[in-house]
């Protein structure tokens, strides 16, 4: 029986109009600025989002990582919710690689206001970092998919500009967060200076991320990107997935919002799920009820044939993608539907 | 009129007796290791604590900093209240000298627990930096100068050592924490890897602080001294402070506690004071009336004669200290009294 | 016309047969551990090597950071050849990377040797950064494509196990170097404590190289490839090329050395190239004659349709690879006999 | 016997003058700015050397390494002679504290020139780090003493302009090469954007260094400074000794420079020593016979009753200072010239 793989939305496998895209795409050597599929991807990515330039990396931690350093120098401090990728999954890169500080807020599903920005903005003095740049992420991983509105993003950046600080946008899955909220992705460069947009999750290619910026900060972003070893040769072969992925499937990321509509709406009628976090995209999160352990619960359903994985003690976490197709969501019915945690 | 300076315990004068041993002091080149009056400080507080070992260093800013140095490795993350000193006055250091992480908790008066600190000691898992390093501080600044005991320590001890964290000890102002707790100095040796004594705050003395440790540590804790520039010469002028402060200024600690206790008397009887943060030690925090400004309340204090600090839009802090008299205190008595913040 | 292009031996395009392995290729998240392809290749080059793990990353940069970032802490010291390529080419990634310093020396062609390296490794004195790694080149790249035996590289082994220092390989070019000096790469694993191995130069495969080490370097070495941005979902497509090359690039290298020397021999008979450095494996490094600039040669080569690069104000670099052809090498013949330096 | 210690001119005792002006002087918290004493130093030295500013320090070490990090970025790269004090002697901290690489130059006694740096400012390249600072030493340390002049410095200031690097002096010992050289101090501050200059050497107080630039400067580097902890409280103590220097140490460096040349003088008349650096101010370097060791005539000077220090396998250091009177330097001549080295 094929297991039903609901961990993430990196375990995709390229379709066969990617992979045919892939192997007929045109390569130079990236590290001269010869590849001419990248340069594409690059271009075709600002264009989208409204900004100047782009910079095709390994991973979206390396496009994230690579902003929070061109927008900070070392006695610096980042402001973000606390549980943002940046600084939960990034390994402690923003003091690793750029040696800034972190100020943490508790956003309500990871969802940040300028209200709750504004006083954590420090005071010219010794004793303090300086705060210069603020994080937003969009759709919210630990928010259980939260999609974030640009009327939201609005006084966030109007904040930033008024006390000069940059902001940049952790869009692992910003294609889920469009589809959800229906804003256009070229007003986002109205409001952010820096852009991750990640080909590797939702939109299911093998490898990849683009940060986009203006022309002087991508120029900065190059060579941050060579000495952290980020520069490829011939790395059109994974853009050429990308420019697929953009023309292909985008449209259908409303189905896997629709199936994870459908998960939690089975979820919530077990008995051993407690509660579960509306999904507003691709990903569903729930707790386990209070007698069991979500990795024990995680074992069950492995056991079953799906498999998926826990973010705490009692939560557990589904993500629909394009590998999962309306007949696996039926199946999940089943098995969430005849699963007993009291086994 | 004399002022009344209350906004920190580091504004302090020597004393003619503390000149006097200063300037007598026997010196020589620390850096050779060859200063006989820094080496009996070091020793005599390695005793006094029940370590091996101890650094004279120019500021407690830098022991903190220092031991955070020693006790992990870049893509480390260190546990501490989200008040702690070496997370918020230090000017980002963690990330700056350590390039670690910082997991914040959220304790009573900045006071944490070992239930607080297990959970957020992260798995073995290349997302998340390695949870090394546990810091607390002894009285706590933010806390209002809240005292822990050795009995409140102990299960954090007790946990650090077996999940293999180093525990290191903010101890700027131990001597007022040991005054109100009762504890032994000598007992703190068993349950710190590092801590840091100050003498330039309520000790008095001109500059100064001490990292406490084993051997190896001190070892290490001197290259890194060396490094970022702390190693002094003829630095005994200002160790012979240190050591005339122990044998002379501990015991006074508790006027400066008796101070602090009948300034928050007064503060409690006002119209323009909210609450007091109860003392335990040389530190009253207080929040003013929901129609005030904390720094207006500071300017009008300033006119009456009397010097403080805000720590926050609606906070201000009084500290104790041997250059505040019982005259000063009844001096404070009367202005604390008749000012009337609404003028 | 075609150009020829010698500037690298990065800009060559993958073979039918090795876009055909690529894409055919078993793929998984490899941040997960789950690629088999990736798997498989890293297995195999350790093996290959006599070494215990391998780890797949999008570039010889980034091997060699990972590396000296294993190989060191803060305030530790490398020693390396003035010319070495993680010294040079890196973008100052030893210092930024891992905060370590350099001690570098004047080896013959980028060769150093055992009593070069001994007096410059530092006493115990707080004064100095701690020697704790030797890096080695081989082929060097500066060197002109110097060749080092495994009987010259064993004294600087025996005398870093002896003073307790890590030996890593930049091993960009190490297969050209294998052909060069008959050496197994087996022995390797018996000198070096790790190896990079890059797979998009002499082997043109389109992006990656591969980290060797023991078991415990290695898996430190995945934490930092991580906090760098260099986990790689399904990047088994590029190391199914890498598994190519090793079956079927290694034999045909000495095919570019020959051409190499050709290269050598056509260019000594110039009047306006002034010395050539005898060829060792696939690289010519060359000094144009007194009177001329190499920046003005190389515009003339490219006007005549060779594309190849300056590596001083006096030297022009040529690299043969797979994409040079035999006939491309006869129409160099032409093009560098015919060329007037002085039009 | 009083032992003569010609080790460093660090070693020195203060005079009963300064202790006397440091015992009056007025103090206050300079983390607040608020010590008088501090204050007129810094602007005593500020003024003489025509520079905006200057921060007081606790060692020449951390004035170097603000300077640095204060003209420097992380990727950045520092160029100055190998055997400057900074990448030398100051524990590798121009990688720690800054993430910066170093290029180092040959120069004859320490002293480099335009010509030699021109060259090594690297291209704006993502392969290199960006050349953003020079430093100079004077005297130079392992130059034996060696004085440069402005006259020698214009050019490379020039250069330095014209080009958009920064240029800073580490002036460790800058009054002996002003007493050398007969060049106004006041000149320095049209060529330099950052001065380093120690009191506890040559000038004798106890502790500390100034570091002087303009006002933006200064003020990044009081927050260095705090995070690096060099951030004292009553420094007065330690500035009144700075300011007596000032006032009357300055005018007798000379006798130090013509001991100097005493002790070169006879020391060429041993049959232990096969050369001597013509000492140009208070250091000389020399190295002993062929047959001997280095460390061995060390020994025998100490037996002697003469301390000194090794500065390679082979050269050995004296340095002369305040505390070495006239009659010492007599002693000296008995005990250089009665020295059987093949004892």
């Amino acid at each position: 029986m094929k297991e039903i793989d609901l961990r993430s939305d990196t375990v995709t496998q390229p379709t066969k109009g990617m992979l045919d895209a892939m192997f007929s795409a045109k390569v130079g050597d990236d590290v001269f600025g010869e590849d001419e599929t990248v340069n594409a991807l690059q271009e075709k990515l600002a264009n989208l989002f409204g900004m100047e330039a782009g910079l095709f990396c390994p991973s979206g931690t390396m496009t994230n990582q690579i902003a929070i350093k061109c927008f900070t120098n070392p006695m610096d401090e980042v402001i973000c919710d606390q549980t943002a990728h940046v600084y939960r999954y990034e390994g402690g890169g923003i003091a690793f690689n750029s040696l800034a500080s972190v100020r943490l807020l508790n956003g309500y599903r990871g969802k940040i206001t300028a209200e709750m920005v504004e006083p954590e903005i420090n005071a010219d003095n010794i004793h303090y970092p300086s705060s210069t740049l603020v994080v937003l992420e969009n759709t919210i991983n630990k928010g259980g998919g939260a999609c974030v509105t640009l009327k939201e993003i609005e006084p966030i950046a109007n904040l930033c500009k008024s006390k000069n600080l940059s902001l940049h946008l952790d869009g692992a899955r910003i294609f889920n967060a469009l589809t959800t909220t229906g804003d256009s992705a070229k007003d986002y460069g109205k409001y952010f200076d820096g852009i991750s947009v990640c080909l590797s999750k939702g939109l299911g290619t093998p490898v990849g991320s683009v940060l986009l910026g203006n022309k002087a900060m991508i120029k900065k972003a190059a060579r941050i990107r060579k000495i952290l070893g980020g520069g490829m040769r011939q790395a059109g072969f994974l853009a050429a997935a990308g420019i697929y992925a953009l023309d292909n499937h985008i449209d259908r990321l409303k189905i896997d919002h629709l199936h994870a509509n459908k998960l939690a709406e089975w979820l919530l009628q077990t008995n051993y799920v407690k509660s579960v976090m509306p999904p507003e995209s691709n990903i569903v999160l729930f707790d386990v009820d209070d007698k069991l352990a979500a990795e024990d619960v995680v074992k069950l359903f492995a056991k079953a044939g799906l498999k998926c994985n826990t973010t705490g003690p009692k939560t557990i976490r589904f993500v629909t993608h394009l590998d999962i197709s309306s007949s696996d969501i039926d199946k999940c019915e089943n098995i969430i539907t005849k699963l007993n945690a009291w086994n």
